[in-house]
């Protein structure tokens, strides 16, 4: 936390587990600083003494709030989830909430760790893109039938929940990767009408006090 | 659920996601039938198209329990505390269960997927065991700095959690994979812990429906 006591979020713009907690923040209403983390400047920051220190995972996300440092972005929703329950990111029901943390779970351990820039760094350069497209098509034609039996405006039911907020981040690294979206219209319609809710606008990569001028909308 | 009613594990042997959810039945007293699913066998059985109708990811384990069918190792074990309470997997303390999630969360999205047979595969074969080595090295490293300040008798203080269900099987993977475990001496000795439970034994790769009799024991 700073002095004033805002939590801080140790962020990078285009990283999209730090976006997903963005979004937590935003859609819980928690004001927060953010302290930008830059994954390629400097041979990459988070490899830094001070960030080590902080997570020894040497990734975004990590946020400091009430005492503790917390790293790994579900586990941060859960814990705002757990002390911020205003608007609620998980359902009440039991058999929805299994199928948010599924769905969460299929993104955040199934897919993105694949095509992360830690992993296609150990990938032969000329390889790279097809190693993430693989990860990424691989898990969306899992998700894409997933979802025709949990979704209905979002990804389960009609509420926005951590599972949306995982969803968005990816869909932008599909489209990064120049991934065909076509053979997913669940994803992508989802998608879509995330994308026109604040939160999702405001915490977007483009948006981003780190972002580089070029990148801004 | 079969007719009798009991869930259904849908698990193999070696799988360590597998032997998470087998330790969580285990510990909560929950009878359970097993459906083998040979992730080898027949160019891999998970690929059949009923096991895919369960699991669209194809992925062992899921989990037929009250009438749905839950696959990701933590969201089924986060299900079954919901659902079935006693005893606790995730302590009482908001910071302590976040402890508990982040170290779930890494083991289980930053390492299990680096090293699982489905990547391994796309790595060229003699630089399979290395990749292998890298990921469970580069996470042991960070686990291994943040349990010294989580830990007690197990990873988060004196009571068996998801993050133990985690890090037993993850443990074995390093011992499959031939990764020296001396520069980690907190992550060896709650391993030890461990492994004299019964509920980590019962549960054990070697003792289960679908071990091959050479790897009995």
């Amino acid at each position: 936390m700073t002095e004033s006591g805002k939590p801080i979020l140790y962020s990078y713009f285009r990283s999209s587990c730090s976006w997903r907690v963005r979004i937590a923040l935003a859609l819980k209403g928690i004001d927060y600083e953010t302290v930008p983390i830059n994954l390629i400047k400097d041979g990459g920051q988070q490899f830094s003494k001070d960030f080590q220190a902080l997570n020894p995972m040497k990734q975004v996300p990590a946020l400091k709030i009430d005492g503790i440092t917390i790293h790994q972005s579900l586990a941060i929703i859960e814990y705002l989830e757990e002390t911020r329950p205003t608007p609620r990111l998980l359902p009440q029901d039991p058999k929805k909430r299994a199928s948010v943390r599924m769905i969460s779970d299929l993104i955040a351990g199934g897919i993105q760790p694949l095509q992360n820039l830690s992993v296609l760094k150990q990938v032969e350069e000329k390889f790279q893109l097809t190693w993430a497209q693989n990860a990424i098509i691989s898990g969306f034609n899992a998700l894409e039938q997933i979802l025709q039996s949990t979704a209905g405006t979002y990804c389960v039911g009609d509420e926005v929940t951590m599972a949306d907020l995982c969803l968005v981040p990816q869909v932008a690294n599909a489209e990064r990767f120049k991934v065909d979206c076509t053979p997913y219209p669940t994803i992508s319609s989802i998608n879509k009408r995330l994308l026109v809710l604040e939160a999702f606008q405001v915490t977007h990569p483009c948006r981003q006090p780190d972002t580089p001028t070029e990148l801004r909308a």
